[in-house]
């Protein structure tokens, strides 16, 4: 069966009206500025605030309430052509079942973050959606080739991307849709409305701040409910400032996903630049891409 | 529709072998020969150990093929007649799928234990066998009264808690199984083949060490996999050695499961004896139970 890739949003034009939201943790002042420069000057969009943008609530940006309200108000405005969250953290399954989504699946826009907002892919994903895994206000700034492919992945051009490989590379070439985000919050959302299949499609995978038995406990939950014996292929992003318990794990996050998946035959590349590093390259969850893994070498690109 | 118990392993009877096993993290030998000495001095069993029972890799209790090979012995050997685990900690979800459960299925056998355990304990109801949700090996000295709870669990003797209530408790009564154990291992278990329903049952949940933000996005992920909505009744027990983030969370483990199930209307109490302090009930899950809540007393009865 040939792949499908899911419906792709409307391509943002220069001088588009882009919304900012924090569905999530406490977003700071000083970085979000830092992100509106960005979008103003280097992706050329007009970057519109949500309401309770710097909202505070605990560690969150606002109570649930403020959260929803804000996030539906960007979703149903017709002159915002494009949401970027503000910053990732935690609370976005909190408030996700609770949004109305019929006038977004009318009229769908492009959705734009990671980290905890893998939540929101899923959920876009689910109502057959494309979305952009990619650089948040946050780390608008942090690598300069990153934020040109969030550029490219929003105004509708063709992705390319030629990284660096691993020697744990599994040699091959696949074609699928590519899905996929924060491993904490795939897990987490296992078992939800949300819950998509990943068969023959490419997933990918990234973490941060977890401890080591937790990486492994959580690709042990996507194994078991099958979300792996299926895969088109598998691109192991960064997992980033990791923890090990008083007595060490013994096996590198490499290691451990390289374990889980060592009974299946598609290609893996590891280390791919996208996650918690500064390198974060942007990729339209939905969309079908060509994925050819060498060795020391790995290309992942639209067709 | 009047609730249905699942299968009961038959009772042991004094001089019964027990079969002890580590499928979890390592075992400390001296709080093995403590627990040992209960068993047969308190409990009137003999304690046979598994093969793997102090080994050590890493910080678990042997390879996973170490621990598969000690515990299938046990469960197929018919001169053991009940089993009972040293120790929680991580893993038993990595080698609970790669058991052969057809010589158990044919002459179950009660297996006790909690934490780690609960993997173990879900993939039983999945076959709808019982199974004993209590102190193990480590934590059999911690509590007179929770010991001997247990020899009555294994001994088949009607099972009857008049404990403390807590000021949060909604009031009411219900019968139903009684099923549950650790919360992170629950929401860990979702989409695996032994996930059960929780519907018109007697939920239990307890955790330990974990963050707060973590209770609660364990929490949701129940929710959202509607594990929440219809259940007879929730016991809430410990939620020992929380950690907070930097920024506190703003709610307890008790208001958060309290927001949780705000919205349903069945009986819950907070506190019960059950989890990782020194009094752990025992609770043969599957049984039929009846819960009365009141604001200030709770029982749970053997019906």
């Amino acid at each position: 069966m040939k792949p499908k890739a899911l419906i792709s949003p409307p391509p943002l034009k220069k001088g588009d009206k882009v919304g900012i939201v924090s569905l999530s943790s406490v977003l700071d002042e000083k970085r979000l500025l830092e992100g509106k420069e960005i979008i103003e000057n280097d992706l050329g969009f007009e970057a519109v605030y949500s309401k309770n943008i710097l909202n505070v609530h605990h560690n969150f940006a606002g109570t649930d309430e403020e959260k929803i309200l804000a996030f539906q108000e960007m979703l149903d405005n017709p002159e915002i052509k494009g949401i970027i969250a503000g910053r990732g953290g935690y609370g976005a399954s909190k408030i996700i079942d609770k949004v109305n989504w019929e006038t977004f699946k009318q009229n769908p826009k492009w959705l734009v973050g990671f980290s905890d907002l893998t939540v929101v892919h899923q959920k876009l994903q689910s109502f057959g959606i494309q979305s952009i895994h990619g650089p948040m206000m946050v780390t608008l700034k942090d690598d300069k080739k990153s934020t040109t492919s969030l550029k490219n992945a929003l105004t509708g051009k063709n992705l390319k991307y030629k990284e660096k490989g691993h020697h744990f590379n599994r040699e091959g070439e696949c074609q699928g849709q590519v899905v996929g985000g924060n491993l904490c919050l795939l897990a987490h959302n296992i078992g939800s409305t949300s819950d998509i299949s990943f068969d023959n499609k490419i997933l990918f995978l990234e973490d941060v701040g977890e401890f080591l038995y937790n990486i492994d406990r959580m690709m042990v939950q996507l194994r078991r409910a099958g979300k792996l014996k299926n895969l088109a292929g598998l691109i192991v992003g960064q997992f980033s400032d990791l923890k090990e318990t008083t007595v060490p794990f013994g096996k590198t996050a490499f290691e451990i996903i390289e374990e889980h998946v060592s009974e299946f035959s598609y290609p893996v590349t590891y280390d791919f630049p996208i996650g918690h590093e500064n390198e974060n390259r942007a990729i339209r969850c939905g969309e079908i891409m060509k994925l050819e893994v060498l060795k020391d070498m790995v290309k992942l690109s639209s067709i």
